[in-house]
């Protein structure tokens, strides 16, 4: 083998204002600078087991299993997935973007009955639409994205969870791109499942997904427990259900090894523990409602500034998710040449678009981290310079000056 | 909710001599207090690319497919199974300790056959064992593991991949616990598919498996290959095989998200690849020979001082792994107090054992940034001190003598 040297590590140092992944929060950084600890030390076990008390709290519930899968978000949404559906079971995907395609093509991997209820990119579905669509197809299990950032939309989910359990529905959602930023409220929804991820409102990195699972979840979840072999105790006993045909995802195993049990499973990821720990910890100083105000504040100011220059926004403003705006790139200039500037000359990353809103929209964010005053001007100020000089008209400063009035409002 | 808050991360600096995870080197952990970045963004692809390089030449390959699996190690066997095995498939496993156990739990929620060539814990399997096996059962994969640390025995594996295209079967080995400190010559061995992970002799964290693919195993990977909705590129098309169960681990969709075509799966987990590439690149700076030399001398040393204490080793030095060393728990002494004031008065932690072993051997580790003379040493010195406390009967300062006669020798 010829020997290849590389430099260290050594990013330019960008401002992230895409749909995520976006810069970390320092003290995030730091964090995961800790050295490791045995997986069963005490320290280690009782960093697990703040960290599971921390996404409590990040969560708005009292759900006992609360805790992290280790891989990205998407990891927590096959974990989710393939722990609540056996195969052959019929599964509701509520499917408004990219994400919600997701988890049907996850879903159809582990051989589930997936029946859809397809909303138009830009709109969420009405509750009327969800019950109507139990009633039409009797799902075992419902999934829904929460804010899916494909469309910039997010779904409201009040009502969803007692609708469902009317019906005796399980119920599923993924909350990767609104988790920190705007209220996921698993216990006032009253849904059964809730995965998320570090990368966006969190202001951590990729890599760790936050899960809570209601006890009535937990209870199907261990129906289907099949201890491995050589690890089995005495007080644990394989479920009468279908066994989950994934090892590393298997939410009765990683519950087992998060529990007063610890039954080995995988080495917990001490690093990303440690990141997702303090991206928990900031948000629990900083207060919930602080913290969804100031992702407010920060779209508020956003859209008002893109509105200033001239530029029409994507969606309905009644259902903005508020940590990421899709706004329609003028007819007049170049999308991918506008990022690109706004790359090299500025230092800041602003986000394509996927499937049919591909060259058609950019997503800006202003997520975690990045929700912030001096960010979104500065944002404004290098997209507004670099449309002028791509030829798009309107009145230099009219974009920061109407951020800057929608802050002082 | 209640607000609960916690104090930032401060683990205490522990010396971790167990089986792993260990202590990650301090470049390690620096790295990964860079920040993140887009991850299309140009230096983002770019430290893929040169991750990919750098773990070519840890895997002693040239096999193009060489990435990371965003999980910990176990997530890139599971990637490495669901990816290769098809359901009815049949699966020779080779198992001669817990992590050989592990391999057939795993496929067997995959619907794989399974059939096993059953080695007792201690002992390795010879070429002749592993040949009659594959004529007896004439299986599509062998899968075995290189160095199980249940055992702590490494299984020869050269002409392994010979035997196996001879037979036209598709090998895996899992080298979790070998990778960065034994050889793990996958060209030299012939065998198609290797997975790791970065907490054991990497000196890395826990949270990101290193995988290597041949062609001819990639090429079955993507015959199986079924694109998501929404990302398909006209230059993408799906296999005729089966479709691969399972999305997260779908090799095939990784591989093409680390190909030059990008297609979105997952974000990649950065601070998890800044770990990983710093890992890689101090053993290339280190250079192999020169790393597997370190290890070397330090289980030689380690073995004499144990020895020199009147202590039994587990298994056979023929085939000793040489970054963990079994030894039996002597009848006079109590192995758990051991360990408790080993952790408590030292700060060292040593490793108990899984299954038959549990109760009879510690394990103790000297693997990556710890397989270090004064290490070796140290963890010597404390456990003297230790064994006299507990009644043990030796020559005090036997133990830490004859490792440094070792080193001199």
């Amino acid at each position: 083998m010829t020997q290849t040297f590389y430099g260290q590590i050594n990013p330019p140092a960008r401002l992230l204002m895409g749909p995520g992944p976006v810069n970390a929060h320092p003290r995030v950084l730091r964090a995961m600078a800790a050295d490791m600890l045995g997986q069963f030390d005490p320290e280690m076990t009782g960093y697990m087991n703040q960290t599971m008390d921390l996404y409590r709290q990040v969560f708005m519930t009292a759900n006992r299993w609360t805790f992290l899968v280790d891989g990205t978000a998407r990891a927590g949404i096959e974990a989710a997935l393939v722990s609540l559906v056996e195969p052959g079971m019929k599964l509701l995907v509520v499917r408004a973007g990219r994400f919600g395609l997701l988890l049907s093509e996850i879903a159809a991997r582990i051989g589930a009955e997936i029946v859809t209820l397809d909303i138009p990119w830009g709109e969420v579905a009405t509750p009327e639409q969800i019950e109507d669509a139990i009633i039409t197809h009797r799902p075992h299990v419902l999934a829904c994205i929460h804010g899916d950032t494909s469309t910039t939309m997010a779904q409201p989910l009040d009502g969803v969870g007692a609708l469902c359990r009317k019906y005796d529905v399980l119920s599923y959602v993924d909350a990767t791109a609104t988790l920190g930023g705007m209220a996921v409220a698993t216990d006032r929804w009253g849904v059964d499942v809730v995965s998320g991820g570090l990368q966006k409102c969190m202001g951590g990195p990729p890599g760790s997904a936050p899960i809570t699972v209601s006890d009535r979840a937990a209870a199907h979840i261990f129906s289907r427990r099949h201890v491995e072999a050589g690890i089995r105790g005495s007080d644990t006993t394989d479920g009468a259900r279908a066994r989950i045909p994934s090892n590393y995802l298997d939410l009765a195993m990683i519950m087992d090894y998060w529990s007063e049990k610890r039954l080995n499973h995988h080495t917990e990821a001490t690093s990303m523990l440690y990141a997702a720990r303090e991206a928990a910890r900031i948000m629990v100083e900083e207060g919930l409602e602080n913290r969804f105000a100031r992702h407010a504040s920060a779209s508020r100011a956003m859209c008002a500034g893109l509105r200033a220059m001239g530029l029409e926004l994507f969606g309905s403003d009644a259902h903005r998710m508020t940590n990421v705006t899709g706004v329609y790139i003028p007819a007049s200039v170049d999308g991918e040449r506008v990022r690109g500037r706004m790359r090299e000359d500025f230092e800041i990353e602003i986000g394509t678009a996927f499937g049919p809103l591909q060259g058609k929209v950019w997503r800006i964010g202003a997520m975690g981290y990045n929700a912030e005053k001096s960010k979104v001007l500065l944002t404004l100020g290098a997209l507004e310079a670099v449309l002028r000089q791509e030829g798009h008209a309107f009145t230099a400063g009219a974009g920061v000056d109407a951020a800057l009035a929608a802050y002082s409002a």
